[in-house]
């Protein structure tokens, strides 16, 4: 049997497997300003997405095709027909895996991706699992951390807006509690606060966090502003709702509190908690994060499939 | 006018063409052992599928991949505007036609293939049409009898479930009527039993059947039993689909009855006739079924390119 | 910063720019009739379609694979997750652009293939833009009377049916209007004549054009008829609807009037316009024009590709 190297939650990546990730990813830059290359050529990728994601589909099947490889895939779980007449995941991924070389899977389940790799003679990726992780995505913000600083080691890294239900800031977390000295700012409105299981596992890891509503206040001391956004339906009224929005909004008035060295991540798409006057600024630097997706997602689909050949 | 092969019936198919095309769908098993090869570069399909089937779609593009070609289509009927705003299938036949080398279709009206046949001047491979054929699920599945057996001439082969609707035991039928000395077994509720044209067929063909609503009596006799699903829709009642379905579900019970070299199948997917528990023997066959699908459908793919070109 | 070249609407288009994109289309024949080349391998097409239009796509598509290239992307806006997110659409060109070396986008509001180009650093094709332009329509027509005629100067073309919302038939307009002595017969109902634009756009250009709604009596003296769908919405009533478009279908009766060496064209999916009986006419130029689309889209994408690289 071999032995497959699935991506499946940000809690398997330590620091030295972080490390060897972004060196190939920066490795990827170079590949893809050449024009990508062919290493991949004759290879598949399945792209299965039981949930839209349109965003997250297209960085993967770029990061495929930019190493030669093909795609095959479905952007629309409804339409899954077997799934449809009541075929369990399991027997999806056992028949979906013999047409390809990886799948990288969008589900609506927490631990989907666990259970497909379960039965998956190919390496699986978890390209979001319900209110479960994204590891990917906390790979290309911790990418762009230290891509844009040099380092992790000692940053201060407030996380803010909806962080009882943002499944990134969580995977995120996971991620830095690999670092050193890193001190994180949780900043959301009461009512959709970081989860305690979240903070257990910093406590854990030893990790120094704040938990505070007033961004305001903090803005000034901290090197990464990582805003997400805050949803609608999870406050009982419009009112509540646009109330506490309304006070986590990066405009120009609260860039001109931050340090001239701090940087702006956010996840995409934004609706409003990033101002699009703020998209000149140096420090915007969120589309610049939205493309090293590209690299990780090609470091990490050459690892799958590099590693899971002929062991 | 170039003489064209299209795949559209199970009737087509004679026994000197299935068992080169099986010797062809051995070959490519080698080719996709080596990783796929470039034979069809520049080549491109065009799968055209006007209801869901996304496992019969994938396994399509997965061939047409494997063999370095490239891959255009649509996944849903409902949005080919071209359809929406009245167009005749033969006119879309006549326009797509025109971007690829091949079309891959399935269409929810009996005839559609042929229809589309009639016109377009690249090959057409009939992906299943409404109640009408699936003829590359029936080489995959004679197909895999043969490899599992070495042979099909003598062999007892059982078709369970709903013989009225399910179109791939129509084709199945078809396609094993090529052979010496089979003996098939008609096992079903009364109210879906195989249809008069079928058995017609058989009786022109001079094939031995049975009809027969007891699969416990003939398990032990038989070397194939083919299972499908049973439909809720067929019967007037919840209970009486439940009374009749109970009665073919294929579980570990079942299996002790059966023959040591028997073996199961299933076009898949399932819904609880063949139990989880039957997965892990060796007999199941259903798995290792899907995967000639990939193997059946190359074969047919390089075939229709290749006898089409230059003609 | 690079200079790019996008395809944004038809008056961007001089003669001899026409005239070099059509010899270039000529070539791309030969490349088609020898198998397609590999020009653009590694390079990938964005396909962002905010609107089905599978025909256009598949087109799109088609061309890319053709030169050796990938193609990435979506059929269907209703599912693009971010933008039911409430994204802007810079927004998301700003993202998708980092994935792929050309965007080709459809979408439903006037202008947006513009907005796109804007803030996009790789090329932009619109594919239609609501009830705005389609470039690469109005290009595959222009080039079909081209190859046809062996020249555009001097005819006499007629555009038939829904003169007012019928977007093809503004933007071959515009591109007419770059030839010499050509006399347009606007011939519509009169709830849905040419708008006065189109019309003023006409006098400024010097291109002598008549209104009419009198088709037969216009008939036998044009060298092209292009027929267009009429819809049924835009009449008061299925009675003044019926007589309407009653009066402008093409069928043999009508072919019988015209020119022996007229032709019909049609940008299509036709929906009755044009009788079946008339598909057999050597005159019938429908679907030669329906496939020139492909060599066209050929030529844009690879000028999009090699003029936006290195500058």
């Amino acid at each position: 049997m071999k032995q497959l190297y699935h991506v499946l939650g940000a809690k398997q990546f330590e620091r030295d497997e972080l490390e060897r990730l972004f060196d190939a990813a920066k490795d990827m830059e170079k590949v893809v300003a050449k024009g990508g290359d062919r290493r991949h050529e004759g290879r598949i990728m399945t792209t299965l997405f039981f949930e839209a994601s349109t965003r997250t589909r297209l960085s993967f099947e770029s990061a495929m095709h930019r190493m030669g490889g093909g795609v095959i895939g479905t952007e629309n779980a409804a339409q899954f027909s077997s799934a449809i007449k009541g075929e369990t995941l399991e027997d999806t991924i056992r028949i979906v895996s013999g047409y390809s070389d990886v799948i990288v899977m969008r589900h609506t389940e927490i631990g989907a991706a666990k259970r497909a790799a379960k039965v998956s003679p190919i390496p699986v990726i978890n390209a979001g699992d319900g209110a479960g992780e994204h590891p990917t995505q906390a790979l290309l913000d911790t990418y762009t951390i230290r891509k844009e600083f040099g380092k992790i080691d000692g940053l201060k890294i407030a996380m803010v807006g909806d962080l009882a239900y943002g499944r990134t800031v969580h995977s995120l977390s996971y991620m830095l509690a690999n670092y050193q000295d890193v001190m994180i700012y949780y900043i959301s409105p009461d009512n959709v606060r970081i989860p305690e299981n979240v903070k257990k596992y910093m406590d854990e890891k030893g990790i120094r966090y704040v938990e505070t509503n007033d961004l305001n206040s903090v803005a000034g001391s901290i090197d990464v502003l990582y805003q997400t956004r805050i949803q609608k339906e999870r406050f009982p009224s419009v009112e509540e709702y646009e109330k506490a929005s309304g006070q986590y909004i990066v405009d120009a008035e609260l860039m001109s509190r931050m340090s001239k060295d701090a940087i702006v991540l956010h996840p995409l798409p934004r609706a409003g908690e990033i101002t699009e006057e703020v998209d000149d600024d140096p420090r915007a630097a969120y589309f610049r994060q939205a493309v090293n997706g590209l690299y990780i997602r090609m470091a990490l689909v050459d690892k799958c499939i590099v590693e899971s050949r002929g062991n």
